[in-house]
């Protein structure tokens, strides 16, 4: 039976990405060796860590004054370094716009004054704010792209002036065009958009590592990683290795021009869906909608439940909202084809008829 | 031709490991999902995880008051994050055996005061100090069982009596029998003997983790790892999965017993070599030579240089040594089968025959 996987992360990667993947596991390029076994300073590894970043370049058109790092330890170490490298005890701004952001701003008070300068905590994370009062000297302006779990994204991000603006991608990084140079600090965990578990992938403004804080441990400062290029010490080197391929297969594929037409179908289908029916209720406000994580209801938790179940058994995968939201989630990130949205969609049809 | 692959890390992979990965790359047991695709909540990662993390209670014997975590960062993240969990302002003895060691000490010392014990700098790390005076009152006792750059390693363990003893084993965890009750922590990058790099392995006593610090970091915080049993935030999947099936293939071998049998006759190998001639030079301290790593010296550069050429062309790949010290270096973890010794033993005794 064919598999449809509608994982929230770590989640589908392109097909074409695996084949090749495994065609190549057990000898990289014809030289008899993984990709795995060889040396993080070989001058096989160099050419795929070189072409990962140029692929980052030229697919979001990022100007010279960035670093394209490959770090460790997902968004989550990041929601303690950003803080730990750039507030230095003063003041930074974060929007709140579900858990996600609640984590990165929990982390960031180790480390100084945290305005929450807008939330939608009131209407349990189903909007994006619009109206901001960012701190006049604070060292940076904190969001989150795209909320999994609430299905919440930016679809206009707020002009934070001079301010950094920071903002962690992890489930949106890649899905449509970005004008990089509106933000100081992108980050993202490879495992929804941009390949496997285990990378973080950190596009950071020079002037930003530049003023980063002294005094730190090595590993933990942007200014040794940025320096060192993501060599300082071995990456995890596969899983670049894999964010390469998809980079290349992204590439091949028309670029983010032509993911964020085809984002656009599938997130279409789906919302279409719920607005044309009252069986399945989207949870997010109608223009803050992600076309990463649609989030839905059944008329009962009973019929969530059965939803699940029958779905499941007829090979759509993750479908289960997150648990501590509960109800049905959708995740349709770059590598999910369009038609395993509209195989999903056929079987809501059908489903809804019977139920 | 046949690669010998003595790269000192990312480094050689069981074969068979390799083709069992190959062949459910696109299809992790039949499920018709890779390993990388799969939620790191989902039944079939959980019993890749629970199964890689008994496999090493197994191995190692490890008793019931020990975490084993799987995290990220590698040994250089360790660096720091021991001392910003344990030293907490105190003091911790340091045992200084090389450029890893060396790495420790400047880390330990954002965090409290470090006492450097003994140290074998004197002699550009060629041998392991055997005399310690061990502070009072100390945190812990820092040493790095194994040095890859000098390819010297500890034979006997240092007794710490109640002081808890930390050990840095990324060279030579599970190449060789272990009595864990010795410890209070050991930490290893995967990247040598157990599987990719991109996971770190931590072995840490209960008590260790209950008295760590407080007021840091959520994913800095041993406590955050040990309750949530490596699955706070997404782990490295892919890696952990590859970490289990190399620790399947090495209780399948007959354990730890069986690969320090191994291990002793592929370097009995090299270092008898050096012994029966004076073309090679092992560059460690007799008593003290590494298992793992095994460093040597030619007459000349020149005669190194021409030796790496010559059998790089002949498919041994990775002699080179560090490029801090020079020289070669023959790195054999468990994964290197006695045959890639065997072959290079002889290629070197024609390489000294013509030169």
């Amino acid at each position: 039976m064919k598999k449809h996987n509608f994982y929230a992360g770590p989640a589908i990667l392109p097909q074409e990405v695996l084949e090749k993947a495994k065609a190549e596991l057990t000898s990289l390029n014809g030289i008899g060796l993984s990709v795995m076994e060889i040396s993080h300073r070989s001058k096989d590894f160099d050419a795929i860590i070189t072409s990962a970043e140029e692929n980052f370049k030229k697919l979001l058109n990022i100007p010279d004054n960035y670093h394209v790092l490959f770090l460790q330890g997902g968004a989550s170490q990041q929601f303690g370094m950003i803080p730990m490298n750039l507030l230095k005890g003063g003041t930074a701004d974060y929007v709140n716009t579900g858990a996600w952001a609640k984590k990165a701003i929990k982390e960031a008070k180790l480390f100084g004054n945290v305005n929450v300068v807008a939330s939608s905590e009131d209407k349990n994370f189903s909007y994006i704010p619009k109206e901001y009062n960012f701190t006049d000297d604070c060292e940076y302006v904190h969001i989150t792209s795209n909320e999994t779990i609430g299905g919440v994204q930016f679809n206009d991000f707020p002009d934070t002036g001079d301010i950094p603006l920071i903002a962690d991608m992890s489930s949106d990084i890649m899905s449509k065009k970005l004008d990089i140079s509106n933000f100081g600090l992108i980050y993202a965990g490879a495992q929804k958009n941009i390949g496997p578990s285990g990378v973080t992938l950190v596009i950071i403004r020079d002037d930003l590592v530049k003023n980063s804080a002294d005094g730190i441990t090595t590993m933990l400062s942007y200014k040794t990683h940025a320096e060192k290029k993501s060599l300082y010490n071995t990456p995890p080197s596969f899983g670049i290795y894999i964010i390469k391929l998809v980079t290349d297969w992204l590439i091949e594929l028309g670029g983010l021009d032509e993911i964020e037409k085809i984002n656009a179908e599938k997130a279409g289908l789906l919302y279409d869906k719920f607005d044309s029916g009252d069986f399945y209720n989207g949870t997010a406000n109608k223009e803050d909608r992600s076309k990463m994580n649609v989030t839905f209801r059944l008329p009962s938790e009973e019929l969530e439940k059965k939803f699940i179940e029958e779905a499941t058994a007829a090979g759509f995968i993750g479908l289960k909202g997150h648990r501590s939201v509960g109800g049905c989630r959708a995740s349709i990130y770059n590598a999910l084809p369009l038609e395993s949205v509209q195989e999903l969609v056929k079987f809501m049809d059908e489903f809804e008829k019977n139920n």
